[in-house]
């Protein structure tokens, strides 16, 4: 066991009134599980819910850690990807909840990345109008930004979290020796959201980025909790604040109005993360800014320049063998869950650091930025 | 226009803080409904959720009162039927809500009885994770208790309203003309949920409907405005006391253990209605209390009485060529969302107005009720 293995977690709390809870951010986090699970726990019976990549990886280590502890431990592996966060699959996992006869006060624990911890937390939130989940993610995403904030949901064929509740978990145990197990793709696709955090509204965490983020992605321990750490603080503030999002929650969602509809023309397929999509619509919001004279060129290459320094794409065009239009991006933009009386509200930025949100744009600038990043 | 439809209409407050609105009960309540919807509206834009019978009633009235008042109005006829309130009903429900590009500012209205109700208020809890509604409903059952207190949810194989949200409606109108469409046997059925309030803790309210119940069941407008004030006056009070159900809540399922096994065994089929089921459930209880020692005979020989005088079933017999046995009763007893560690929690009473829960009762004692009910 290294010094960072036996190194207390990092705590973070999210402060919801009597929906608080914990974040805790270290190595061997799922080993020492049970502490920090039994004292939340009513009856001491928790049902896992994973995926089965996660499983191979992490769940006899999850079922070992709570079981020593005596806490009753049923398992449930669902199918990886996307297509798992679905009516079908939620009302399968509803199903076989009631064949293991959990009641009210068991306890769910979404052990994945955000596709289990979306769909889970969901199920939780319904399952006997509701019983308590705990995150432990195991993707960089889901790690700091998923996991955190209680969005949860499922897609629909019109695009994807249109049906879901605002349900918070108990705590949240990011282990970041999980992170040693994802492919480089999967981590940078995570550090996107990492990196979003700086540009609303904390321009030194990008400026330590810049330099640092690197050892974020290759494995610095120090580096990944504080960045974590930094991420989970924002994230945990901003809910703090708008738990609804009636307003400054939006704000997370700066990059998300071009990145969705760049993920909706992908179908929500391999072919483009969640994390790139928001890459590249980070930039183009930045992109956007600059040219409505609203933030300097300068903050908008910079934005450019770090994201691809790390290997992110930063440009539908990084998509090889996909023709794009303006008017199908559009499309799938508004069809957004925040769209008010047909109007897209943007998340822009006059800065590094200075997001805002909504922004209504004309919808002839947004084509022609569009077309502009599209036939670049 | 008589003298009653032009009367205000009464008002219920349901106390919940920044969930809290009103229950408007009285005559005429869909033809005025725009004066009480119009100023809840984010979005001048409601959706219409009903079913068939009743959309054949009430649709047209109400669309035209909300239209008049410059209200965007779109309507959903779903299946009549338990069925509905189903995980398939829901994704349909939620697909055509996507189809006509509801937003969340957006309203929905649910214009029925409980299974409307229910899915239609589930629907909104988890529709873009929440978007506002309103209850209109059409059954003595709906007024005086479903549409009350937040509980929503769908049906599984296993059971019914497992799963669901506690989820408040903005405004309750209760139009007591909708009543004069029901057959005697659906109002009899929302009839025993009105007793059940007074058999919790308002025994002077069951003493009035001794007297003066059968005036409610035929139509008397006066005595149904009390009777339905009453109950949701009643109801309101112990859900502001305890919306989640994490205590006092569960007194308003005296009767619902017993009932619920009964209605399981029918299939949920009308060969039972809910009403009917929570009838002889509450005779059961009693009858138990009484066995038990808890409660005198003579108020247990009381309930019967008043169930059966005004045409209620108060025995399982009354369900002929049912063979019903203690041990499948019991079974689904098991299944309650309301189990814990295993145990059933039976709400019993030590008299008339007197419910109290939980009462951990020894299984023999309850087999023996049942069998004693079953065979008598």
């Amino acid at each position: 066991m290294s010094g960072n293995d036996r190194m207390q977690p990092d705590r973070v709390r999210v402060d919801l009134g009597s929906r608080s809870y914990d974040i805790l951010i270290g190595r061997n986090l799922i080993n020492t599980a049970a502490d920090h699970i039994l004292p939340l726990l009513g009856k001491r019976h928790v049902v896992i819910v994973t995926d089965a990549n996660v499983a191979r990886l992490h769940l006899e280590a999850l079922e070992h850690a709570l079981k020593q502890a005596g806490i009753a431990v049923d398992s449930i592996i669902l199918p990886a990807g996307e297509a798992t966060k679905s009516f079908a699959e939620l009302e399968r996992l509803c199903g076989l909840l009631l064949d293991m006869k959990v009641e009210r006060s068991s306890t769910l624990i979404a052990l994945g990345g955000g596709v289990i911890g979306d769909l889970t937390g969901f199920a939780a939130a319904v399952f006997l109008r509701g019983i308590d989940f705990i995150q432990v993610p195991t993707t960089l995403l889901a790690q700091v930004d998923s996991s955190v904030g209680g969005k949860t949901g499922i897609n629909m064929p019109h695009g994807k979290n249109l049906v879901g509740a605002f349900y918070q978990p108990r705590l949240v145990l990011a282990d970041t020796g999980t992170l040693d197990t994802l492919s480089r793709r999967e981590l940078l696709a995570g550090y996107a959201e990492v990196v979003k955090y700086g540009l609303i509204d904390e321009p030194d965490f990008f400026t330590w980025l810049e330099t640092n983020g690197i050892d974020v992605i290759e494995g610095d321990e120090a580096a990944r909790r504080h960045a974590i750490g930094i991420s989970c603080r924002a994230k945990a503030r901003i809910v703090g604040a708008d738990e609804r999002e009636s307003g400054a929650r939006a704000l997370l969602n700066l990059g998300h109005t071009f990145g969705h509809a760049l993920e909706a023309e992908c179908g929500f397929s391999d072919e483009l993360l969640h994390g790139e999509g928001v890459a590249i619509g980070m930039v183009m919001a930045f992109d956007l800014s600059a040219t409505l004279g609203l933030c300097p060129t300068e903050d908008s290459a910079r934005v450019q320049r770090h994201l691809a320094s790390v290997g992110l794409p930063t440009s539908p065009l990084s998509l090889q063998g996909r023709l794009w239009t303006a008017d199908r991006l559009i499309a799938h933009m508004g069809r957004d869950k925040k769209v008010k009386d047909g109007r897209i509200g943007f998340v822009l930025a006059r800065g590094i650091g200075q997001a805002f949100h909504p922004a209504h744009v004309d919808p002839d600038q947004v084509s022609a930025l569009l077309n502009a990043a599209i036939a670049a």
